[in-house]
């Protein structure tokens, strides 16, 4: 108990340090492409720890040629990835404390009210593009691992901390870790959370549907078939399916959510010409995938909803609605209710904030989907940042949330991977 | 009688001059922008004829300024309108005869068997951009005329000849001869028909719907309103509108027409990203207007439907369904069908093919729309082309229609506007 209050109160007295910190790394805008700026303060901080490093560019043919790659970028030159590992004694069970070192663009400057790349310090916040995603989540990381090391704290189980690119792209950077081999027996993201555990996570993945019509002259409309018409009949059978995806889907997370997993039907467009009856309609959309099912999955089953459709009627034999899946896909993720780490994350929140930990499901994919789904790392979502402000302007991140963040996660880790009594 | 098969046999031996006229139109490219080499050739024709030629730019405030005008041209120099007149002794009943010169582009060259504009004749057809819609029917009507005064006929009725521009874009031409004071006593327009008659012509406008729902993000959609399911609410009152405007309308000659004035959906355009609940959509589409109201009463009935709409829910109430007019309107026409002009004009055709003529109403307006609802001047639409090739690749007209449209006009002129016996 003597070590976790030396740490927590390193945390207290030292937490200006993480400030700066934060501040310089929002000073460099790791937009996307540009990211070696940052990285190289991370880097220098690691340096500094005594971590061993390994630092990558991403891009080898293993990761080019998996499955789950959907990545329009070819070039990583200069913004590596980062892992950075303190190893324990032994024995012990291993955390993997993962953030993304990206941002967003900041949008049209005249949204903001200061400079969006400033890291300006106001009413005990800190402003700027990716100070709540998550810039200040990962400073809460390094708070934790310099407060465990400056306590002269030794672990058991290892530390291994990852610092890395193209999150907000669909999480290149995070694959390339895992297929480089890192895994760990839990994991933290620290993303904008407001503090809340996200257990489950919703993924997702873009599809587009064109739907056929027959063109004719408006004043004899009768003698064509309206794709726009159509259309509704699709959106009726994707509300159905809807239905029945969440209907099937029972967890306590998922008892007060209206609709666990939607199908989003986001963008229409169709027709060429007021006088015409428009001959083909393409809508683009979101398909929810569960915590519990797999992107293939959840693919068959938008696949044989169209093809159920297709064989619905002679207008749809004729003329099949044409299914593609396009774009990124975010991988789900869930941990057990029951699962030590999870109990490990919640307990350190109640030591720390003398409640209990506020449970939700993720509305959103994080790269926990391929921390859980393709390294089978138990992954815990869980930050400091306010998740209404991610993306948008005016970003900023609390300091006493990011400090707070910072003892709960060191708390976990010296939980979890066990102080070694030597 | 006698008079009349003169006038007959005329045309049938002098129709070669009328396919040479004919080559000499498509010859001359008068798209939009460029109808003054065309039109300087039938200028040149009637002055060979002997009429009075009235040759003017349109344009003046009053055409600008009229309720009518929807012109987005702004220059009509050296590309005039024409109106020639022959005359009548007194005492007997005008007829106006009403071509348009403009032609539609010709489309993509690869379309074509041959140069659009060559004015090909082959297997009886002469070939070309405007053949069909709407030269041959022009020279139809020079035809009958020539033929009429070659037969040294004096008539009690005057002969109205009209050759305009813009009929393609909206009928600027017509409505500033209209305007200009041009009147009659019955009127035929021989726009390509197949060789019926359009007692009944169908009018339109172009309209806007936007629909408003509220943006979120799709993992959370039941956060948000989608735009595109608000605008399935919308489409389903058009066609309750549709169904309604419909049921009223009774008509021998709408017996067997599914839908007399249909009201089209042509193009929807919705939503910003696939990820995102779409919180606008956009609807434009073409309202078709009965052959017995005017367009301001097809407009007040769906704006009626909308405010009705608009008043029907919470969110309608608060994100009320815009609703605008835009673009060309194109006014509907219709005669009686017991009226005098149009049995006379279905006599001719008796006379002339030894059968009855086929009356139709035509699902779209022609230049009829003006001279009968702002003229005020019985209108019939009859001519030789075929109603299927206007504005097609490959246009053409059989040369033996376009001579018997001009002998059952010139009977219909000399039966019209009655032969002086002096």
């Amino acid at each position: 108990m003597d070590k976790k209050h030396r740490v927590i109160d390193w945390i207290h007295e030292n937490y200006p340090k993480g400030v700066k910190l934060l501040q310089k790394l929002i000073q460099e805008p790791s937009k996307r492409g540009n990211e070696g700026g940052a990285q190289a303060i991370i880097i220098e901080k690691c340096r500094e720890l005594g971590l061993e490093l390994d630092i990558w560019e991403i891009g080898d043919d293993e990761l080019k040629n998996h499955p789950q790659f959907h990545c329009d970028r070819s070039d990583f030159k200069g913004n590596p990835n980062l892992v950075a590992i303190k190893k324990g004694e032994g024995f012990g069970k291993s955390i993997l404390l993962n953030g993304h070192i990206d941002v967003v663009p900041e949008g049209n400057q005249n949204d903001w009210e200061m400079d969006p790349f400033s890291g300006k310090v106001m009413n005990g916040k800190v402003f700027g593009r990716g100070s709540t995603d998550m810039k200040g989540g990962n400073v809460s990381l390094l708070l934790a691992i310099e407060a465990i090391m400056a306590s002269g704290i030794m672990l058991k189980g290892d530390m291994i901390f990852q610092s890395v690119i193209e999150e907000e792209s669909g999480g290149a950077g995070t694959l390339a870790a895992v297929l480089r081999g890192y895994r760990a027996d839990g994991a933290i993201i620290p993303e904008p959370t407001n503090m809340k555990i996200f257990p489950l996570q919703q993924g997702s993945l873009w599809f587009r549907l064109t739907v056929k019509g027959k063109s004719a002259h408006a004043g004899t409309r009768y003698e064509g078939v309206s794709a726009i018409e159509q259309s509704v009949i699709v959106m009726e059978a994707i509300r159905d399916l809807e239905n029945r995806r969440n209907a099937a889907l029972t967890h306590p997370l998922y008892e007060n959510i209206p609709i666990p997993i939607p199908i989003n039907l986001g963008k229409i467009h169709g027709g060429e010409w007021p006088s015409s009856v428009p001959d083909t309609v393409v809508l683009e959309g979101r398909l929810g995938v569960a915590p519990f099912e797999t992107v293939d999955e959840a693919k068959d089953s938008l696949k044989a909803c169209i093809e159920k459709l297709n064989s619905s009627c002679d207008w749809f034999r004729n003329k099949p609605v044409e299914l593609e899946f396009f774009g990124a896909r975010w991988l789900p993720g869930h941990i057990d209710l029951e699962h030590p780490f999870l109990r490990t994350v919640q307990a350190a929140y109640k030591e720390k904030m003398n409640q209990e930990a506020k449970l939700e499901a993720s509305p959103w994919a994080t790269d926990g989907g391929y921390l859980s789904g393709i390294g089978g790392i138990p992954t815990i979502v869980f930050g400091p940042g306010k998740t209404e402000l991610a993306h948008d302007a005016n970003e900023y991140i609390e300091i006493e949330k990011m400090i707070e963040a910072a003892q709960i996660i060191a708390i976990t880790i010296l939980d979890w991977c066990e102080v070694s009594e030597e």
